[in-house]
C-alpha cells in the first residue's frame, strides 16, 4: 500500500527502506533535502514541501511522522491543516502518550484519525524488524495493517489462535495513546534491565577489591574480609557465557557481550548517560496510579547522577558531616 | 568420563540424565533411596551409602554435590574424610561463594581439589543445557572439561578464537569461589531483571485507573488527570508482542508471556516471593566493595516486603502520621 | 487585622483560634454550619453564605482557604467571581503548587492577588505555631504580614540581620506557587525522614532473628551467622535515648518515642500508609528537572506497597520463578 | 570514679574533658604523646605506655577505647593480656557490633568484661553531652553508671517511672554487641535522614530549571511544562524557616541551615561523601534478617556514587545505548 513518511533520520529512513523492500509505495519528506534525495535514489517518492507531500498521498492519506518528540506537535498541526476527514496521522516517534490522547481529541472533530505507534528495535530494526505497539481508532489501525505487518519482524510464528498479531510483532493496544503508553512502559523496563546488568557487571569488576591497598582511617570504611575479594574476573567472558543457557539471557545481554568483547574496559565511553523521556513518563504514570516502581526509579535516577545532577545534594552531605562530626572531605585520590 | 553425583533433586537428577545421554558414567547417591533407584533404572550406577559411592569412583575421583546450600558444608566434610589427594569435590549448588573460598583453603593441605560450579538453567536445563560458571584449580577444571561440555548447552557456536569456552556455555572464572561468585551476581541481576518486568507490567495493569472511582478526601491523593489513564491493556498480548523485535526481549520475557497467556490474572499465585540467598550475597558484596547497586537492592527488598516484612515499619509510619497530623488510618477497603 | 477563613476543619479551625487569641478579627465560613457556630462562640464572625462572607470583609479583602485540595479550585472560582481588584485569595491547603501558578495567571487580569501558603505544624500548630512557606505578589504578602506573624511560631529569635522573617517561622519564597512548591518539597523530605526512622526501627525489631527457628529448605535463604542476631531490643527505650544528644534527634523522633512509649508493638495501627499528594508531586518535580531522588522515591513507593499495590508485580515474580525453576510459592506461615 | 581512656583524638579527648569537669579521675594514653600531654595539663593522669596505663588503674580496672575501628581489635588483645578477671574493657568507637560479640566471647573465659558503647554527638558532645547506647554484662554496665551519667547530656528530664536512664541520654541495650548494634542502626538512619534533606534541597535548587535554556534533540529529554519551574528559591532561607514549627525540624536541619547561611552554594565542598562503615553494616543486618531497607540503601549507594563508583556501570549503559540505538554520548557541556 502507499504510506507517507516525514522525518528521515536514523529510524525513519530505515523504516522506509524496509517498506520499499516489501513493495510498498513510500512518499517521503524531511527538511533535510539530502535525506530525501538519498531515499529517492532507493525508490521512494520525494516530496519537496509539506504541501507536495500531502498532495502526493492518495485518500485516505496515511502520513507517518518519525520526528524528535519536541517537533512532532507542530508538524501534526501543520499536517492537520492540509488533510481531510478520513485521513490518518501516525506518530511513530518517542512522544509522550499524553500528546496522542490530546491530539486525538483535537483532531476527532475534523474527522482525522490519530494513530500512535511505539516502535522498538533501534538501529537493528531494518533487518530484524520493528516491534510495534499501536494505539488509535480500530478502522484506521486495520487500514494500516499491511504497513505494520511489513515493519514488524517476520517471526515465522503461526498466527495466534485468537487472531492476535502479537506473535508477529505488532499489537493494537487500545485507543489513541495506548501505543505510546505501552512503548513508554517498555522503555521504563528497558532502563531497569540495563541498570540491573550494569550494576551486576560493576560488582564483578570490583571482585578484586581485596587485592587493592586502601587507606585505613576514620573516614574510610575498611574492606571487610578482603580474602573474599581476590577474583580477577574476565567480564567479557562472563557476559558471553551468560548468553548460553542462563536465566538472564536477553538481546541486551547479547549486545553487552559484544560491546565488552570489543572494548573490555569500555574506554570509548565516558559514562554520561542520557535519557530520552520515556523512563521519566513511566515513573510519573507509576506515581499517578500509585504503583510502586523502585527499580525503574533507581535506574532513572542513576542516569541523572551519571550526569552530575547529584552535585548539590552531595555537597550538602559533606557539609552536614563536617558540621556534626568535623569530618573533612577526602581528596579525589582517596577513597 | 566417570562422574559421581550426590543430591538427586530437581537439578541433580536432570544433570545426571543429561550426562548419561551423552555417554558419561554416573555414580549416584542420595539419602532418598527412591531417587537413586529411579536414576539407576535410567542407567546410572547406584550407591547405597557414601562409602560405597566413594569406593565406586575411579581415581582421581570426581564427586559433584547438588544439595541445598544448608546441607552442602557437612557433606563436604564427610566426603573429604573418605577421599584422597588428587580427588575433586564439585559444589554445583547455590552455595555462598565464601564457602568455596573457605573449603578450598581447608582441603588444600589434604591435596583435595574444590571446584565450585554456578549452574543456571533451572528446570529447563535438561533439554536446553546448563550455563556453567566455574571456579577452582586449573588442572581440576581441565580434568572435568568433558563433563562441563556435556552439561552446557550445545550452542553450535564456533569455538572462540581465543579458545574460550564461553561461547559454548561454560567458563572457568578463576580460583575456588569465582564460579559461585559469578553465579551469585548472575542471580542478583536476575532479581533486578525480574523486578523491572514485574514493575512494568504492574504499571500497564494500572493504566485504567482513570476509569476507577476513588474517594476524594484529605487522606487520599487524588488521581491527577484521569483522562490519561483510561487504557484497558491486554498485558498478556503486550508480553507476547515485546518478544518480537523489541529491545527488551529475553528468556525471562518468553516465560512471562507464557505465564500470562495461561493465566492473565495470575490467580494461581499469591505474590509471596521467596529469595534463595544469592540476591542477598550480591548486595553484601556490593556493599563490601563500595559499588552502588540500588536496582538490585530494590529488587531484593521488594521480595522481603512481599512477605510482610515491612509491617512494623509501616505501622510506625501510620503512628507518626497520627501523632503529628491526627491522620487516622484508612480501612482496607479505602484507597 | 481582619482575615476571612473558609474551611474550618482540623487545620482551619485551629488557625482561626490562634489568630483570635492574638487579637485579629476573623470572618469564618464553612458548609458545615456546626463548625461555623463553634468558632462564632469563640469570637469569630460567622458568615452563613459565601456572599455574606465576602460582604463582611473589608477591602482589600483577604480570604484564606483551608480546604482539601480537591475542593480548592472550584471555591477559588466562586470567590473570584465575588471579589474585586486588589483583593487577596490565600490557599493554605495542601494544593499542588501548579494550581497556584495557574490560578495566579488566571486571576491577574482581574487584579486579584493569589497567595499560596504552605503550612506545616499539623495538629500541634495551635500551640506551637505554624511554619509558613509563602508564594505570591510582594505587596499582597506584605499586607498579610501581621497574619503570618501571628500564625508562625513565636520563636523568640532576633530578627535576622538581613531582615528575613525565616527565623520567626515564615518566609516569602517567591511568586505565586513558590510557597506550595517549598511545602511540597518539605513533605517530600518528611516522607524520607519518616521512612528512614521506620526502616531503622524495623531493623532493631529484627535483631533477635537468631533466636527464631526458621525452615532450612531451598526456598528459604538461611540466616547467616545467627549468633549475631540475638538481641532483644527495647525499641521504645532506644527511641527515647536517641532524643538526647544524638545526631538523629528531631521532632519526628520525639513523636515516635512518644508513640512507642504508649504502644511499643504499635498494635493500634494496621500499617496501611496513606499519602496526600505532596510526596508524589515532589518526585514529579525531581523527574522533570532531572534531579536524583532515590530516597524520596523509595519512601513514597513503600507507602504504595503498604497498601497492597505491589500485588500484581509480586504475583508475576512468583510466576516467573515457577516458570524457570519450578519454585512453588511458600504458604503464608512459611518464611 | 576513675576511668582510663585510650585514644585521644577528636572524640576521646573531649570525652576526657567532659569527665574531668564532672570530677572523675581520668588516666589517659595515646601513641601521640602530644595529645597525652595536652590532657595532662588539663588535669588528666598521663600514662607513657600501655603497661603504665594498666598499672595506674584501680581494680576493677575500666579502660575505655576511643580508636578508629581498624585499630581497636589489636588494642583489645594487648590490653586483655595485661588485665585481670573483673576488669572492664569499653569500646566506645565506631566498631562493628560483631567485634563486640566476638570479643566478649573471647574474653569471658578470662573473666574480663567487654562493654560496647555507641556514642553519638560528634564534635558537639563536649558541651551538649553524648548519647550513649550500651551493650555488655549487667554488673559491669552498672559499675560504669557514673561515667555514663556524666558523658550523657544533662537533659534535666525526670527519671523515667520505670527507672530507665533513656530520658537522661544513655541506655543499656542488651548483652555485648547490643550497644554498637543500636549505634549502627542509628547511623544507618542518620544516612537516610541526611539523604532526605540533601535530595530535597537539590530539588529546591533545580526549581528554576524553566529559566534555563536547554538543547532540544533526541538525546535530551525536554523539560515538560517549563512554566512550573521558574522559582529562584533561597535555599538558606528555606532551611532556616523549616527550623521553626515544621514537621521536619531536627538537629541535622539546624546544622544544615547554619552551613547554608555561611556558604549558600556550599562552594567549600566537593561532594565526595565518605562513609565510615555503620551504614554498610546496617544494610547487611537488614539483608541478613530479611528487613526491607530501600531508603537506607539508597542513601548509602548515593555516597558510593558520589565517589565515582558507578563509573563502569554508567559506561556500560552508554555502551548498550550505542549498541541498540546508535546513541552517541553527549559531551560534558550538554545535558
Amino acid at each position: 500500500m502507499q504510506i507517507g513518511m516525514i522525518g528521515l533520520g536514523r529510524m525513519g529512513a530505515n523504516m522506509v527502506r524496509r517498506l520499499l523492500r516489501d513493495g510498498h509505495e513510500c512518499v517521503v519528506y524531511d527538511i533535510n533535502e539530502a535525506a530525501v534525495a538519498t531515499l529517492a535514489r532507493e525508490g521512494a517518492i520525494a516530496a519537496s514541501s509539506l504541501e507536495a507531500f500531502v498532495d502526493r498521498l492518495e485518500k485516505p492519506r496515511s502520513a507517518w511522522l518519525m520526528l524528535p518528540a519536541a517537533f512532532t506537535g507542530q508538524m501534526v498541526g501543520k499536517l492537520a491543516a492540509l488533510m481531510e476527514a478520513g485521513d490518518i496521522i501516525i506518530d511513530g516517534g518517542n512522544s509522550n502518550y499524553r500528546d496522542a490522547v490530546d491530539q486525538a481529541a483535537k483532531l476527532q472533530p475534523k474527522g482525522l484519525n490519530y494513530v500512535d505507534v511505539g516502535t522498538s528495535g533501534g538501529v537493528w530494526g531494518l533487518d530484524r524488524g520493528y516491534c510495534l505497539m499501536i494505539g488509535g481508532p480500530e478502522a484506521a489501525v486495520k487500514h494500516l495493517d499491511p504497513v505494520f505487518a511489513t515493519l514488524a519482524p517476520d517471526t515465522g510464528e503461526p498466527a495466534s489462535p485468537t487472531g492476535s498479531t502479537a506473535p508477529r510483532g505488532y499489537l493494537h493496544c487500545g485507543p489513541s495513546g495506548a501505543g505510546h503508553f505501552v512503548k513508554m512502559v517498555h522503555n521504563g523496563i528497558e532502563y531497569g534491565l540495563m541498570a540491573a546488568y550494569a550494576e551486576g557487571f560493576n560488582i564483578l569488576k570490583a571482585a578484586n577489591a581485596g587485592n587493592v591497598v586502601r587507606a585505613a582511617d576514620a573516614e574510610t570504611a575498611p574492606l571487610d574480609e578482603p580474602q573474599y575479594y581476590k577474583f580477577d574476573i574476565d567480564v567479557a567472558g562472563v557476559a558471553e557465557v551468560w548468553r548460553h543457557g542462563s536465566v538472564i539471557g536477553s538481546w541486551l545481554l547479547d549486545l553487552t557481550a559484544d560491546a565488552l568483547k570489543t572494548d573490555p574496559a569500555l574506554a570509548g565511553f565516558g559514562g554520561r548517560v542520557s535519557d530520552s523521556g520515556e523512563g521519566r513518563w513511566t515513573l510519573k504514570a507509576a506515581i499517578d496510579t500509585g504503583v510502586p516502581a523502585p527499580v525503574l526509579a533507581s535506574a532513572l535516577f542513576d542516569r541523572f547522577s551519571s550526569r552530575g545532577e547529584s552535585a548539590f545534594a552531595d555537597k550538602l552531605l559533606s557539609a552536614m558531616r563536617f558540621a556534626f562530626g568535623g569530618h573533612v572531605e577526602k581528596p579525589k585520590d582517596g577513597q
